[in-house]
C-alpha cells in the first residue's frame, strides 16, 4: 500500500507545510486541500499550497487514499464527521494535533468504520495561517504514530513511508504515553511562556514598555513561544487535562522547591540544579533538534 | 572627560565581548584586561580580548580611567577589594551585573573613595568563558546605569558615552527599580527554564530520550536559557532575592489561576491570554529587541 492521493483538511501552519513537503519531496503524490475559511481557502490557492483546492470538504477526501486532518483538536471530531459520508473504503485517516488520546477517542466517534491513525509531527513554530507553512518543516524532526490496538500494519507503514518521505523520523507509541510525553516537552512549556507574559504584562511596578526594552534577558524567548496560535493552544489544554495536571504539579513542586532555596540562602542547591540542566542542552543540540549557535542564531543586533 | 584607558576585570562572554567591542568601536581607547583564572587568562591572551591581559589585577587598573568588574555579582566585592589600594584617583568603577543594589553596596563597601556607577547591559547569550564574547553582543541592547545619588554627572554623561560607543542605548534608573524590571523581564524566566529542565530529567514515566527527542514541540528553547552559567545564575538568585520572590508570587498566582481554568474546563480564559501575549511578541519585534524571522530564525532543519 502506497499513499497517491491526499487531503489535508485545514491550511494553516501544519496543512499548508504538509501540501508543500509533498510537492517537494514526494512529486508522485497529488494533494487536494480544503479549508472552511473561505480567505484561508483563497490564500491557499494563491500560494499554491496543495495541487488543488475545493470549497466543500467532501469533495477534497473523495479520491483520497489518506486524509490529514489540521484543524484544532477541538475541531476534529466536526471535521471529520464532514467527510464520514464521502470516505473512500480502505483510506487512512490521521491527524497532526498535539494530544492524542482525545483525537482518537472524536475520530473513532465520527467514523466508525475508517482505518484510524492519530499522529503529531513534532514540529511548527509560533506563527500560523496558511502564509505560515515551509517545505522543510518536518526536517528532521520527530513525528509520532499512534495506532490504537489491531491497526493493521500495512496502514501503518504506509503512513509511516509518508512521513519519512516528508523527511521526518518515526516513533510509535500508545496514546497515553504520547499525550504524557507532550505534556512535558510542549503543553507545559507553552503554558508557561503563556502565563509568564500574561504577568509581565499586568505589573503596575513595571511598564509594559520597560518589559519590552528589556527582554534580551530571557523574557523575549517566552515571547515567542506566547505568541503561538491561541485557539489551537487553548484546545491542547482541555484536550489534554489530565497529563497537563499531572506534569503542572511536577514543575510547581520543583518550583516551590527553589523558591524556598532562594530564600534560605541555599547557594548549593541552586548551584547542582543550574549545572545538571546544562547537560540537556548538549543533548538537545547532539540529537539534531536545536541549532547550535548562540542564541539560536538569532540576527537581531543591529 | 572621556574614557581613554579601560580595565576589564574578568574576561568571560561580558568581559571579553566589551574587550573586542571597545577595538571595533571604539579604536582610539586602550584596554587592560585581567582574569583571576590563568587558563582564562591563557585564552584572553590568545583571542586578543584585550590590549594587554595582566596577571595581577593591580596591575591592570593602574592607568584606567574606567574599571568594569565583569564576575558574578556574589565575587564583585572580592574583585573590588582587590584593585582598592592600586585605583587612580577620579577612576570610574563600574559592573556587569544583572542585580545592581546589591553589587552598589558591595563596591560602596569595598571602595568608599571611588566614583561608582552600577551598570547592567541587558545581552548576552546561553554560553560563557573567554570563548563566547563577539564585538556586536551590545548592538541594539539597553545598558541600564544605577548611579546613586548625588554621583558626578560627568562621570555618568562618560559612562554613557562609552556604551553608546559600543552600540547600547543608555537608560538611568534606580537600583531598586532596575532589580524589580530584571527579576521580570529576566531572573524569572532563567528560573523557572531551570526548573521545568530539571523536572523533565527528573520524571520516571518520561525518559531523558523522550524528553530530548521530542523537544522541538517548545522545551528546547528552555534549554537554551537553561545553559546559562550556574555560577552567575546562583548568584543572582541570592543578590536579587526580594524582588525574585515577589515576581514569583506573582507567577505562581497566575499560574494557579491557569490551573483551575484548565480543571474546570475554562476555554474563554484560557483563549483570552493567549490572544493577549501576542501583542506583546509583536512589541518586543518591533522594538528591535528579537529576530522577527519564525522560531527566531533556527537553521536545525537537517
Amino acid at each position: 500500500m502506497t499513499i497517491q492521493n491526499v487531503a489535508i483538511i485545514g491550511l494553516g501552519l501544519l496543512g499548508g507545510s504538509i501540501g508543500l513537503a509533498v510537492r517537494e519531496h514526494l512529486p508522485d503524490v497529488s494533494t487536494t486541500g480544503y479549508d472552511r475559511d473561505d480567505a484561508v481557502q483563497a490564500k491557499a490557492r494563491e500560494l499554491g499550497l496543495a495541487d488543488r483546492i475545493t470549497e466543500i470538504a467532501a469533495e477534497a477526501v473523495r479520491d483520497a487514499d489518506l486524509v490529514i486532518l489540521c484543524v484544532p483538536v477541538g475541531a476534529m471530531e466536526e471535521a471529520a464527521r464532514e467527510i464520514s459520508d464521502h470516505l473512500p473504503g480502505g483510506a487512512i485517516v490521521s491527524d497532526v494535533g498535539s494530544s492524542k488520546e482525545s483525537v482518537a477517542k472524536a475520530l473513532a466517534r465520527a467514523l466508525p468504520e475508517a482505518t484510524i491513525i492519530p499522529a503529531h509531527p513534532v514540529a511548527g513554530t509560533e506563527q500560523s495561517g496558511p502564509e505560515a507553512g515551509f517545505a522543510s518543516l518536518f526536517t528532521n524532526r520527530w513525528c509520532i504514530l499512534t495506532p490504537p490496538e489491531g491497526t493493521d500494519e500495512a496502514a501503518v507503514a504506509a503512513l509511516s513511508d509518508f512521513w519519512t518521505g516528508l523527511g521526518a523520523n518515526i516513533e510509535i507509541m500508545d496514546a497515553e504515553h504520547h499525550d504524557l510525553v507532550l505534556a512535558v516537552t510542549s503543553h507545559i512549556p507553552h503554558l508557561i511562556a503563556y502565563t509568564i507574559v500574561g504577568t509581565a504584562s499586568d505589573l503596575e511596578e513595571v511598564t509594559r514598555g520597560e518589559v519590552i526594552k528589556y527582554s534580551a534577558g530571557g523574557f523575549r524567548d517566552f515571547t515567542r513561544i506566547a505568541a503561538s496560535d491561541p485557539v489551537m493552544w487553548r484546545d491542547v489544554f482541555l484536550n489534554n487535562r489530565g497529563a497537563v495536571l499531572e506534569m503542572l504539579g511536577r514543575f510547581t513542586e520543583d518550583l516551590t522547591a527553589l523558591q524556598r532555596a532562594i530564600r534560605s540562602g541555599d547557594g548549593e542547591t541552586l548551584h547542582e540544579l543550574f549545572s545538571r540542566t546544562r547537560a540537556i542542552r548538549r543533548a538537545v543540540i547532539e540529537e539534531g533538534q536545536d541549532d547550535e549557535r548562540p542564541d539560536f542564531g538569532r540576527e537581531d543586533h543591529g
